[in-house]
Parts: C-alpha cells; structure tokens; sequence
C-alpha cells in the first residue's frame, strides 16, 4: 500500500535553493576560520550516552535522542527491571548511544581522547548537525547545524581579539550590520564579591541580563524575591546605572570593583581586549555590555554576543572563554574560548534583507535546448568545451516541447540557453539567449564560451 | 569522576587532516556534479520508521538504528504487549523514527512529497552520511557518507552518457586510472528468456556475476543446483563465452537474443549508448561486462560499476537505472538514473597510491612567530593585509619558546614562518622562512604578500 510520504516533526528538507543559499553561508564562515588558522574536524553523530549525559542539566538529558540497542535488547533487561515498567530506569537498559546534543562535548571528549596527538594550541572549527528533542515550533527545529570555533590550550586575549575579527570579517563578507556585546565573567563575579553576594551571582546575572527587556525595578524587585538583601541591591545600583562608551564604562569599573581581586582581573582583561580591538580596522561595533550574562555556569572569562542591527531577532553568534572544558573527561585546566555562528538565524537575516547575491545562487549557467539527434550530437561537443572552462552547463536530456525546456531552464533559475536547431547547424553557430532580458544573439562556439566564462 | 572518553563502536573521528583529504575528493565530486547542472539537496538524519521499514528487505529492517520515543514512551506499550518481553513486537511500540540506512529511500520520498514543486526531469546530488548497526569490520563502518548523482523523470540514454561522463571527470581529477563496467538489466532478462528460465533470473545472475571470482566450471555446477535445467545451462555457454570489444560482443548479443523482446529492447538501450561514449573524449576504458549484476531487483536498465586500475579493492562508484523508484511511495512509473561514489573507499585508494596533492592539504600558508607586545603590534597589520589578500595566515597567541613555536607550525605543515624581532622592526622588514628549504630571507611587507600570493 502507497504511504503518504512525511518527515519527522522538527525536521527538514532542503531543496536546491536552500541548499545554495545555506552553502553560501558555511563557505562564506568556512573561508574565514581558515584565514585564521582554523582547521575542520568531525565527530560521529551519536556518541556514547555516557559522555552525553549529565552534560546539559536534567532538561538536556531528557532532550537527548536516544537509539535503541540493536538486536534482542530487551532480553538483556533484568525482570525485576522490566516488571516496574519505567521508562526512566528501562532507557538505560536498552539504549547506550545517543545523537550529539551540541559540538562542544563532543568536541571536549575529542580533545581529551586525542589530547597526545594535537598540537596545542590547537585551532578547530566544526559544522555539524545537532538533534534536540525539543518542541518543535517557529525557528526552533530537532535537528539543526551549528558553526564552532574554538581556540583549545591557549590563555593569550589575543585568540579573543582573533575571534572578534572573525566575526567581523563573516558579517561583513555576508553585508550584515551587526553589533558585537562584549563582556566578562570575572566582572561579574567581582560585581557579586562587590555586593556581599557572591553566592547568588548567577540569580543576580539572570536578573541583570533582563535589564533592557523589563527595566531597573522589575530587576531590583526580582533580586529582592530572589534573597538579594535590600543593602546590596542599594550597592548594585551604580553599575546598573552605568553609562558612556566601553571606555568610560571600564574607568569606572576600575573604581567600583577596585576591592575586588577577581573583578579587577576581569577590567584588566576586557581593558587588553579592548586595546587590541581599538588597533583594528573593524566594520562591526563594539560595546561593553555588563548586562550580558550567557551560560554563566560554563564561562570564566570573555563572554560575547552578536546582534543584527537591521532585524529583531535573538543573538546571530556568541561564545566566550571556559577555562575547563575538559575536566569533565579527566583532563583539568585547559583554557578554551570560541564562539557559535547561528546559521538557520543568519539564514533567516538575510532572507528578510534581501541580502543572497544572486550570482552565488546560481547554479547552471547555461541551458542547450535539444531539438533531437543530431542536434545533440552538434552541441554534445560544445558542452564538453563549456565544463572544461569550468562553465556549469547541460542540455536538457530529450527532445520535449520548447515550452517544457523553456519553463524548465526559467524554474532552475538558468540565465542563459542556447538554441542550436538547422539553420544555427548549416551556419556553424550558436543562437544565446539571455533569459533575464530576452535578448538573444547568433555566436560562434569560441565566443559562446567567451561570453559565458 | 572521570571517564575515559571513547565513541561507539563502528564509527569515527576524523582529524584536521583527515577532514582536509575527505573535503579534497567531496569537493572534487561536487564541482564535477555542478558542472552537469545537478544541485544539491539534503535530508533529515531521522526517517520516520514507516518510510524506511521495509524497503532493505529484512536483515535490511534489523539493521536500522531505530530512535527511542521521547518521554514515558513505555506507558504507551499496552500491558499485553510489555508482558511478552519481545523485542521485536516492542519495537514498534516505542520507536517510530529511524536513522536513514541509505540516500535513496529518503530521495524517493523527498521526489513524492514535493512532487508538485519539483520540475522535471530532477538532476539532484546528495552528500550526507548513512547509518547501519552491521558488525563493524576493516573498512566497513556503522556511519559512513554517501554521494549521490541521479537524474529522475527522463528516460532519456543521455543521463546514462552523463553519468559515465561524470565518472570519467571525477576519477581523471582524481588521477585515479578507472575502467567503467556496462550492463543492462534487460539483456540479462533476454538471457533468462532465452535460455527458458525467466523466473530464475536472479539465480542466474548471481551466479554468473561470480564467473571472474570462481571460474567456468563452478558457475554451472551453481546454476545446476539452483535448479537450472542442463537444457538451460546449455543455451548459456556460448553467452559466457561471449569475447571480444564490447562493439563485438553487442554483435554477437543481436544474434543471440534474437528471439527475445526484452533482450533486444536492452541491445538497443547499450548499442546507443555506446554509440554516444565512442563520440567523447574519454580517459577512462569502458566496457561490457555480462558478468555485472548488482542488486537486479532493483535496476531496470543499464547497470555500472566502476574499478581502480591500479588497486585491488571492490567497486569505487556503481549504480544504474531503475524505473520505479518512488512507486512504493504512491508515485509510479518515474524513470531515474544515478551512481553513487564510494568515498571511503576513494580515500583508500588515493592513500595507498600516496595521490593526495600536497598543496591541497595545506591549511595555513604563514605563521608568525610571537616574540611578545611589540612585536605582536608590528606584525598584527600585516597579517591583517594577508589575510584580505586571501592568504590562510596566523600568528601563534602566545610568547611561548621558539622550539613551541616552530613545532607546532611543523606539526600543522604549514610552508612559511615569518620571525620579526628587534632587528626586523628596527629595518622596517620581515625575516621570510621556507620551511621545507630551510632558507630564510629579508622582506618588506609588500613582497611578502607578492610571494605568498
């Protein structure tokens, strides 16, 4: 019986131009990590669940995609067991791998298995699906690419500068306007010590960071329910209230967090950051942000996010620096700062602005109606000629009605055909037409391939 | 606690290295599909299992990586069903999503669902990774990539021109000496007319596929116990027999099928598509070879299988015509075409003909020694201006010890290593390192762009 053909919820097709337009993006960054220095890996879809797990909190080990163990694996599962009928003791019993929920275990796992044949400081990008069993809904899928890049084994602010450029150098390649916000964890933690807060410095960052959506009193009322004492909120308010350029904000840190060693060790950092970053020549802006928080569990240092200045929409890359990624494998202390390009969010900026080159969405040049055998057999050489100047180029595979061939080249988007029936064959010649303006010209083969290299 | 990291079984990582030769031959093979006017489509990781059960025949169901349900998946298994404690009735229960086993079914399917969006006739590629729980072994493994070229919706024998086109640009780009084997499923099916035993056909050809491997004698004690009447055998020889060029044994083959429909309809199909490979250019041997089956259920028309000339290993691209590829979708009667390139074992050949180009593997063209601050400052703007002029360049993060330095930039291959120190900066100059020569020279910094360029 003939299924109606469908596809999991949360997951994607890509047609031809989807694909195009996505390969424009991952070039478009491809090219840029390796400008500098930056080299591909790849890690297997579905690693051990015993890496995966534990990883990303409760939620994220309920959001993994678990396989199946292959074969008779129920026959494995103890009766007692079995007998309770629970799916949350019975997944370990039958299943042991699970789809990557991100790269960057995968990539921690991979550095600590490998870590006597790398060569530190070792500079990886890598472009891989990730699978999250997450509700499907606008924007958010099951299955989805991310775009790493990561410096492992190096604590020079100078990998933080490199990554401020390349993120630079990818939006302005892609013609997106973009604001980089920039911050530092150590800040933060000095901001707390600051307070006499220092163990609710995540409750406090959670706060701050909703400081632009809901306002100063929303958040001070937040801290307040959160247990923050009254005496430290007063304390707080001078750093919200913050103002002027990242230069001026980093003057009065110094001054506020002076008491504070790991605060001060967070100014200096930013201060070398943006010392460097003053130095180049940088499309993008810059902006100290101390109400920028991220992952605050996972970063020690550095943290970044990147905004679209010409469209609402979340953060389009961000990253920072982890000075123990993989401890959790065994091998402590390795510094590590990278950042994550959101390529289904890139995608949509650039959609919405209009902004895929139209050449780069090309993908044959050129079309050869076939007006039957011996026609062929005038053109197939010409073709030959055509690929081996690296001219994408075909000649629709029957002798169907023009029309047919003529809708077929127009829905391909192919901006030239070539006509070569009787009269083009008594003349040794060529008829091109141009498809977008309707001009079409008699040529010979060599100026045929002039015109389309 | 520490665990010691490791991937599942049957699967891989793959190094910078490693990645570098993989994206030489995908690169490669994309720019010859491009070429020929097919794009590019993907699909999800995960098929619903109904589109994928069924469709590899039953070890083919057993050795699909089936997902587990999220959530309390086990308190939707009625008690009837938990209590048997099968694995196979339980399945189903549990597990409605599947890892693809191929690219083909997930093609045919993306052909029927969007069959009102798509036109005809469809030249798609696909280059995506495939998953089998088969026992891993040397070479063979439980994730691996597919590459697929076909064209869907003409029954045109210039797709089958094409193809073999195809093969002969990917494989002469490769340098890798190939010779293309022919066969048409219908000529196999004349054989089996002929000789009176239409419904043995598949014994028949796997027996004869065998005839390189085992010799003459052995192939017909095979068909006699298959249950092949000695009449039959009889009328078979002069076939296996069949020798000399390929326009030779098509004579020959005209004679003797003959009196076959099916037989002839196959002659014809390969007569002109020979007659159209004569025509071209080609650097690879092709040839008619009888002997090749590969999977007849399936193809319809022609058959090919390509082998390296220079290496003992199975076929390195192989495929066919198959005139109801999506018919088990509710769409019948779409006639396609394609091949599909063995990656993995590509990457093997290359390796053991030692055929990897170095410049290809190259990924950082420069490094710059770090000598600290100063320095930093004074090559900074330059490696800017290299990298604008598109040249892969780096400089080491870190103030570490030169033996640090210049080991990872040999670890890494990368070519040149520019040092800047005092007398350097005080000249206005860079000393220019060639690392396999050894020689180093003085340069500003417009010649070292002009000779890195």
């Amino acid at each position: 019986m003939a299924q109606k053909p469908s596809i999991p919820k949360g997951t994607r097709d890509f047609s031809p131009i989807e694909m195009v337009k996505r390969n424009y993006i991952f070039d478009t960054i491809k090219d840029v990590f390796r400008l500098y220095g930056f080299q591909p890996i790849e890690t297997p879809a579905m690693e051990n669940l015993s890496t995966l797990m534990g990883k990303y909190g409760e939620e994220g080990d309920k959001l993994l995609f678990k396989i199946l163990n292959s074969g008779d694996f129920v026959s494995k599962v103890s009766d007692e067991v079995y007998a309770e009928k629970d799916s949350v003791k019975l997944t370990p019993e039958i299943s042991e791998k699970g789809l990557r929920y991100d790269l960057t275990v995968p990539f921690a796992r991979f550095v600590v298995q490998y870590r006597n044949d790398i060569t530190f400081p070792f500079k990886r990008y890598q472009i891989q699906p990730v699978w999250r069993a997450d509700r499907p809904q606008k924007g958010r899928y099951r299955e989805f690419y991310q775009c790493d890049v990561d410096v492992i084994g190096s604590n020079s602010l100078l990998n933080e500068m490199e990554l401020v450029q390349i993120i630079d150098d990818v939006f302005e390649r892609l013609k997106i306007n973009t604001v980089v916000k920039i911050n530092n964890r150590k800040i933060l933690a000095g901001i707390a010590e600051i307070i006499g807060e220092n163990e609710r410095i995540i409750d406090i960052t959670v706060a701050i960071d909703k400081l632009e959506k809901i306002g100063l009193e929303k958040v001070n009322r937040e801290l307040s329910e959160k247990g923050v004492s009254d005496e430290a909120i007063q304390k707080l308010q001078p750093i919200l209230a913050l103002e002027g350029s990242s230069a001026e904000k980093i003057t009065q840190l110094e001054n506020v967090l002076a008491a504070s060693e790991i605060g001060i060790k967070g100014v200096e950092e930013i201060k070398t950051l943006f010392g460097y970053l003053e130095q180049l020549d940088l499309q993008t802006e810059v902006e100290l942000d101390l109400t920028l928080a991220r992952g605050l569990n996972y970063y020690t240092g550095a943290i970044f996010e990147v905004k679209a200045k010409d469209v609402a929409i979340g953060s389009i890359c961000g990253g920072g620096r982890y000075d123990d990624l993989t401890g959790i494998f065994g091998l402590p202390d390795v510094s590590g700062v990278g950042v994550s390009f959101g390529a289904e969010r890139i995608f949509d900026v650039l959609t919405q602005l209009d902004l895929f080159p139209h050449e780069s969405l090309e993908t044959t040049k050129v079309m050869f109606v076939n007006f039957g055998e011996k026609e062929e057999a005038y053109c197939l050489p010409v073709l030959a000629q055509l690929r081996k100047s690296s001219i994408n180029a075909e000649i629709f595979p029957e002798n169907a009605k023009m029309k047919k061939q003529m809708n077929y080249a127009n829905k391909k988007d192919i901006p030239y055909v070539v006509l070569a029936g009787e009269s083009e064959m008594n003349e040794g010649k060529f008829t091109l037409k141009n498809m977008e303006s309707g001009g079409q010209k008699s040529v010979t083969a060599e100026e045929l391939i002039k015109i389309l290299s």
